[in-house]
């Protein structure tokens, strides 16, 4: 039974609350849910982690490289700004797919690159919460 | 049965034969083929197009939103230089999510931003001929 | 009786359609038949073209030096990018007076220079529908 | 009867006399006195003034939008520096056009953005002197 | 006996009327009689193409990858903007000189990269119609 | 009992009537009025300056340098042009506090920076009104 | 009795031994403790915490926004490298003024811009300690 | 008796106040006693001028242009910012040389370029007050 | 007996395993024993530490500062992205060596500047663990 | 007989040892001694010289206008920084045509601009050794 | 009796035949003469050289700091590109003043900033041959 | 028994009186005294050579490399404009360490980067003296 870790960045725990109109009104909790039933279903378990520290984050990153299949991240901001974290992703031989809720491209433009997104597999943005479920579509080789 | 765009750009026909460490071996036809059927299977006709001229996609991305429930579109090199394109997805109405068979941020810079998909729901990049099947997920509000 | 070639690019065959809020309702057959009839009046003729391909607006306008007097273009998105439609203005003998209808010094940072414009006799921008007619009576030496 | 102010900025006092070959050889009063007289035949009323002071061309703007239905401005080379007299054209609801007798998109590249023009209705530039006159039929809702 | 095409890009079809000072008097027709006698009594056939649309060129390059020994390319205004046609050139593995009839060091300063001169073999700039002779040489692998 | 000189640039003589989302629905005459007694209360006197003019607002300050303790300055749009008005702060011995009413770091980029406020010893913005009142409190020590 | 958070970002602990020419020769500890007196004595509590890490700082804002009627921060070197604590403050709705000890505008040029600052109510800058009692009094109403 | 116009831009009335260690000791009275009087000894005249007002500045140049045969300019500030004393400079013959008391290219890298520099004859700059009898005595074809 | 700590950031506790032709094949561990003997033959003290949080880096920073003679350290991708981190060097007195492994003007332009290497005494870069060993022995005043 | 300089820049004696998947194997004797011959053959007498010298190369190219008809230049490094070879080329009336073994458009992009180049009649690159041919069957008129 | 060198750096020996209409028709022997004679009347020697070697030039400047009271250098295009001749004149005590013969302001941007000029005592430029004067007056602490 | 090169770079020969708060009193002589001592202490044969003119820098490393097992280098302002110097240490095999007296990170923008020392195996800057010994330290393989 294939597992991945899904990773979310700073202020992620905020989500239904922060800016309702650029990330939807839904709580992490109940996308998180959704999302570990809908991956149940088809056979592949899911581990969640959020934090706010970059740290932590690569720390979780790095753990998660000894006993899952794959990371789908969202780094929050720290797309635009952490070198650390890009040379995490750029270590590991982990598959990692970035997602972003919004669409970097639409946004402002020091939103449009992503420096961690450039390490990674590939960069999933714009497509709400369904992004996740691509990513891990992909990661499971499925579709 | 939702009726979905899959539109090419320039130098997409010689897939197979261009930079296959970048793009893969597999011809367009062969990616076509495979992507119509998968398509079949769950209920979705695709339409084909590839253009090396932008203002054929122009046309064709504006023909499209007469009669299709929405596009997917690998605008190739035209992503970077096109505001004409751009302005075309911005104007219509008809849902356009991009797609990349490589990974935008992890070349050179100049192709990390796509004019283009800013003015789409969404980008997918980097994960290769899936990306396609993921976006066609996602128009059919699938997955 | 001199004779204007009105000249629009990619995505204006969308007008009334389009981002209303920027560009207004009104289709561009109803501006091209109010234009050619407010000339006529005049003793002014007109011929209308629109594409969205660049090279057909290059060829439309060689062509035009041929057998008109000038030329009021307006090329969209080409005015940020395209060096040949700006070679062609600059190459013609042809008097060109570029028009827009927003205003591009209020709108993003990199619409604010015209690349073509800047081969052209002069660039009337943000007046609308309005700003075709004051370009042609510039070019037919009235008002 | 509409009245309109026209207004000059800095060395456009020295209309005939600086160079030439940009500007034409006509004075500022020939060029003011022709247009009064087209505007008068036309049931317009003009006010002009020019200055070399930007808190001038500030506060003529100022005091115009109580008695004016619009104002035709020319800020010379306020256009690439003044913040303060963009912030004072948005300000006001008075509709002003900015008018330069050269055309910007082809003069020295920091000459290409109007600072000034962002927050006018519109920009004419190139036409020369005709550029007051399709500036005033604009404003007066004419041609 | 070796087979090249010569293919120009936007507005050369304007060769002779365009700019003398820059691009010389003759025209194009004149340009590849020349051209074509020259070869021609070297053993080398030249197929002649000329277009101003962006997608042609890619087109026509595609094509004679199947049929031609090598291309001298002068690609015009599309140099410095055309992604589409660099990767293009990238993407076949037929050899490509670029040619300007200009020294493109010396003009604008947005004219001298060559983003499509980047994936061609070499560029020859500045040397006028000889400039295709050299290219033609180098390509039959003469002088 | 300590004065100080309270000065405002260009266009603050229209508040209440520019842009009521940005600067509030108040005229500089309530504002000064309500500041006046304010300070009264407290045993300060201020002295109330505006002018559009570059020129005079350095006169204004050079003036104030010799007969007030401080000087509390809003530099409107020359905030971002002003080299004089920043060499004119700098020159002085005058505490000077500069107080913007919107934050500036939340507008365009391109006011981000202020040249002005280099040279003051603080700046304050984005606290409407009560900015004047804080500045006051920190020139007189109190607070 | 209304409540704020101070929170300071990175260093600030080293405050009296830091660069005493730019921030002072009072510690951490001594400004707080004056600042909760004299807070107390205008009926004000304030809660203090200090972190190096991003993340505490994130964590304990979010926190803040459930119990304080709003918060001061001086984000340090944050202000000019954080994408998530500026999201982190645009996601709140917690009022928040940022406070700097030194004028950003007057040292290096990087420091200019304030990243964080952006997404608060407001920035107070150069006035040393004084300026978190401006801040309080702003978000108290008071003054 | 040759005459030349003296003409000092924003500040430079706080001469032996402001920034000593930049700018010197001595007031501008003294300076231009000094001057007038070994200019007097060359049988040369000089006029004076000190304005913090960009379009005095202007006027005052202007004006000069008809009754002397050169003028000697310091515009301060205004050296970096103004468009419209270039363009004055620009627009009158008579003949200007620049001087600054410190070396621009000294000092921070926004001061290294001169706009109205650009416009004079030549630029006088890191002499200090003997810099102005150079200016003086190249205008007068002495030396 | 000196006493130095030895600090790494982010990712560097993945040694031996990431990208071994940029960074060798050796593990921290193996490279801090080594290092240990190395020193304690020489008669000096070593501390290690490592952690991919931002802000204990500065921690461990502030703490050795009081028992440590000197750090070296290597900030791994916190060298260019971390004011926060760079302030903490420069705020304490303690004497810092920064050590890269990798030399970084031989790598992506965004790496050539180190941003706490400009607060450091100094940088040693492209040597390889070598590297630490000529910090240490710099710091220990040897060689 | 005509007589060229084929002058070499700094380097180009490491031919055949420098980076040979860049410049080739041959060395630069090898190259002059072959090209000697072919010019021999056709009637054309070629000078040599390399220097690692900047200045060196300025006094050859200005002693070859005396006694040459052209020159063939390889600036190699001090095309992309050389103000003083440029100048020198612009300064003497000797046609130079500049050649680069390999092509600057394909290489780090601080190498696709020649500054040299601009002042050169054209520049070939990318067409290795047989470029220096081409250059003189420029220079001697042939082809 | 005061001694001064008279440094002039690459293509200046080309003087007089260098394109004129920017540098005068007079050679630099000529020009050198003149000065020579002009000095000598006002009890001054000088010593000439010119090199077009940038390691010439320091060394000569380098030299002439042990008997000379100072030095008139006119870089020429070393101004904009050599950070070594520029640490040479910081690096002596040896008061320097730059000249040049045109404007550098007048020309292109990249000619604007004097690398080497901001090390100098102060810069003349576009005045001639008449600067050489001015620099030698404001050394010999005359005029 | 190894051998070195040391190669210092311009305005190195004055040494000890060149700005000595930013590189010491001791002059090159009596650095490279010491320095051959030390080395020969540890077996280690050094040659020295200094040279104001980057083509004998050059010329001296391609001549080291015939007999010296590498190099330590100082390339003194040319490493941040010498392209010809980078194409030098990259053309060779020989091991070269840089050596900076300063913190270039530390200083003006313009000196952070080395173009020079990205073409070698690393650099060691700020740590005065002693660089030069830990440099000598690694190319020994010592330490």
């Amino acid at each position: 039974m294939p597992r991945f870790l899904v990773l979310h960045g700073p202020n992620l725990n905020l989500l239904g609350k922060r800016e309702p109109d650029i990330y939807g009104t839904r709580t992490l909790a109940e996308i998180e849910k959704d999302l570990a039933e809908w991956a149940q279903g088809r056979g592949i378990e899911l581990e969640f982690r959020q934090s706010n520290h970059e740290g932590e984050l690569i720390d979780a990153l790095q753990a998660a490289s000894e006993r899952c299949e794959g990371a789908v991240v969202n780094p929050g901001g720290y797309s635009h700004s952490s070198v650390a974290l890009r040379d995490c992703i750029a270590a590991l031989t982990l598959p990692v797919v970035e997602v972003h809720l919004s669409n970097l491209h639409a946004r402002e433009s020091w939103r449009h690159q992503s420096l961690t997104g450039g390490a990674a597999r590939g960069v999933i943005g714009g497509l709400g919460e369904q992004g996740y479920r691509l990513a891990i579509l992909y990661l499971a080789g499925e579709s």
